[in-house]
């Protein structure tokens, strides 16, 4: 029963506390529609925002799997999430976010949370979907020179995670 | 399709390159044993000794579900894991290891990783279990003054894991 | 001989590799300066590109205190760092970088590592001063909503530095 | 005024709240002699136990330089730290105190952290001198392998320390 390709990990990043109910929407939408490719969901796992909208839209999904990547060393965690991995790091816990991911998504407006997981992303070549990102975030992000592609809706961005897997090898 | 409560992760740690064959025969029936359960088998990931030992064991069991906790940024990842979290953090990784189990399980002779996990443990106050440990770790371990006990036999970790989870509230 | 107060730690961030040969005089110039005020000089540590240029330029400073946090564990540093703290965390250290200075100077360009830690900074609430940043950075930084001061000179962003200092407590 | 050579870097770790009263008296004469020495140092920088001892001892040194690895993002500091490197990431900053020392003291009888620490240690191929250690400690950590001196007093530490350096080439 030994698997010989693991199932691929999408990271998708945005705004905890702060989110707007639109960002939430669209990452509820987008968790489910992720969960539906047989991808699997990797947030940073905290009970708010974007991470946990987008779990909530993957656990509607029969056979989905959801992985949270927690700052803290304990406590909550999204109830949608199946595996909390908590790394008492902080911020510091971004790199992981991105590192585990075979694409990063950013969901909506983020914030400065977000944009260091998209500058962290680029920095080790991680292939980046910007989602129905503000003007200011897509105009610099271009400056760094890394694989971001920018989209305004959840098909779009389905289509640019699917279209990355397809070209990219799990390093 | 919300689930109400994570399933538990339990932690095996144990030697890589230099496990030996008892080390890694013990690692595999113990994986298989916690899949039954229905327990997430957590590891360091890497493809070689206790931690690939024991997410094989766990993989032949129909739904289980097996994390690997990596120090690298990318590449080998042990076979029969089903989720890969890259750190990039070397040896420091450890402390995560321990802080995203339930209960620490050190199987085996172990080698100076496993006993920074199973200290780390100690130290934050994670449940430990020895599991066919030297005289001379179980003699130390247990002036460390933690949740700490020690087992010869698979079937007495699983009882004393069991046991763990019963008395333990996840925090 | 007790001290009753550290020396105020700033951190200098900047491209490595990739900086420009203005960026590494600004660099040079903006790490005497601010040795010249008794501050002790953080950076990433690495031989190369800004890091290297502000620990030489602070090196001439007689009663200098250069710091480096590497992404390393172990390997090359640039000669003018006085102490070097190896990490193993790869550009997890920048999280680091920022929350062991009171206060974080972008110097130049920048690259997507820059970026990652002036978003830390904003995420963590340190204040940031971006010296000779490019318009389109400067512009989305500023929508981040952090204590963000631009600056094109070195002798404006020591007078920030001073200002930050004269103003915040070491938390 | 560029420096060829950094100053060695020496690490001390002990326990923090429940060190004894000899413990603290043995960091705090160690703290003295590592500075005397000219050799920098380095500790978990709280302000509790061995680590604010031995800073202390050094700072009665003229020129004498200590350096703390925090836990924390921020807070207390052992008032003899000169240099606060804060990480955010609770234990798992034990690691950066093992790679950033040449040679690694546990000094007194420890704790699980100073147990992760030594184990850390033996693990990076860093040589550990363990002062006035508990009989099973010096027992077990013989077990694993690694670079590990056994001492009961000061002098002796030092000797050793001296030893250490002398025969390890900066990696």
């Amino acid at each position: 029963m030994t698997q010989p390709t693991r199932r691929p990990v999408v990271g998708v990043m945005g705004a905890g506390e702060g989110a707007s109910e639109r960002d939430c929407a669209l990452a509820e939408r987008l968790g489910e529609r992720i969960a539906e490719q047989g991808w699997i969901l990797l947030t940073g796992g905290r009970d708010c925002g974007v991470m946990a909208a987008a779990s909530r839209g993957a656990k509607r999904v029969a056979g989905s799997l959801t992985i949270g990547i927690l700052p803290s060393s304990a406590g909550p965690v999204a109830p949608d999430v199946d595996v909390a991995v908590f790394t008492a790091m902080g911020e510091a816990r971004n790199a992981i976010n991105v590192l585990s991911s075979r694409v990063v998504v950013a969901c909506g407006t983020g914030g400065p949370g977000t944009a260091s997981e998209v500058a962290l992303a680029v920095k080790n070549g991680k292939p980046v979907v910007l989602l129905a990102a503000p003007p200011a975030a897509r105009a610099y992000f271009a400056t760094l020179g890394g694989d971001v592609a920018c989209v305004e809706s959840v098909d779009e961005a389905i289509a640019s995670i699917r279209d990355v897997l397809a070209r990219s090898v799990e390093r």
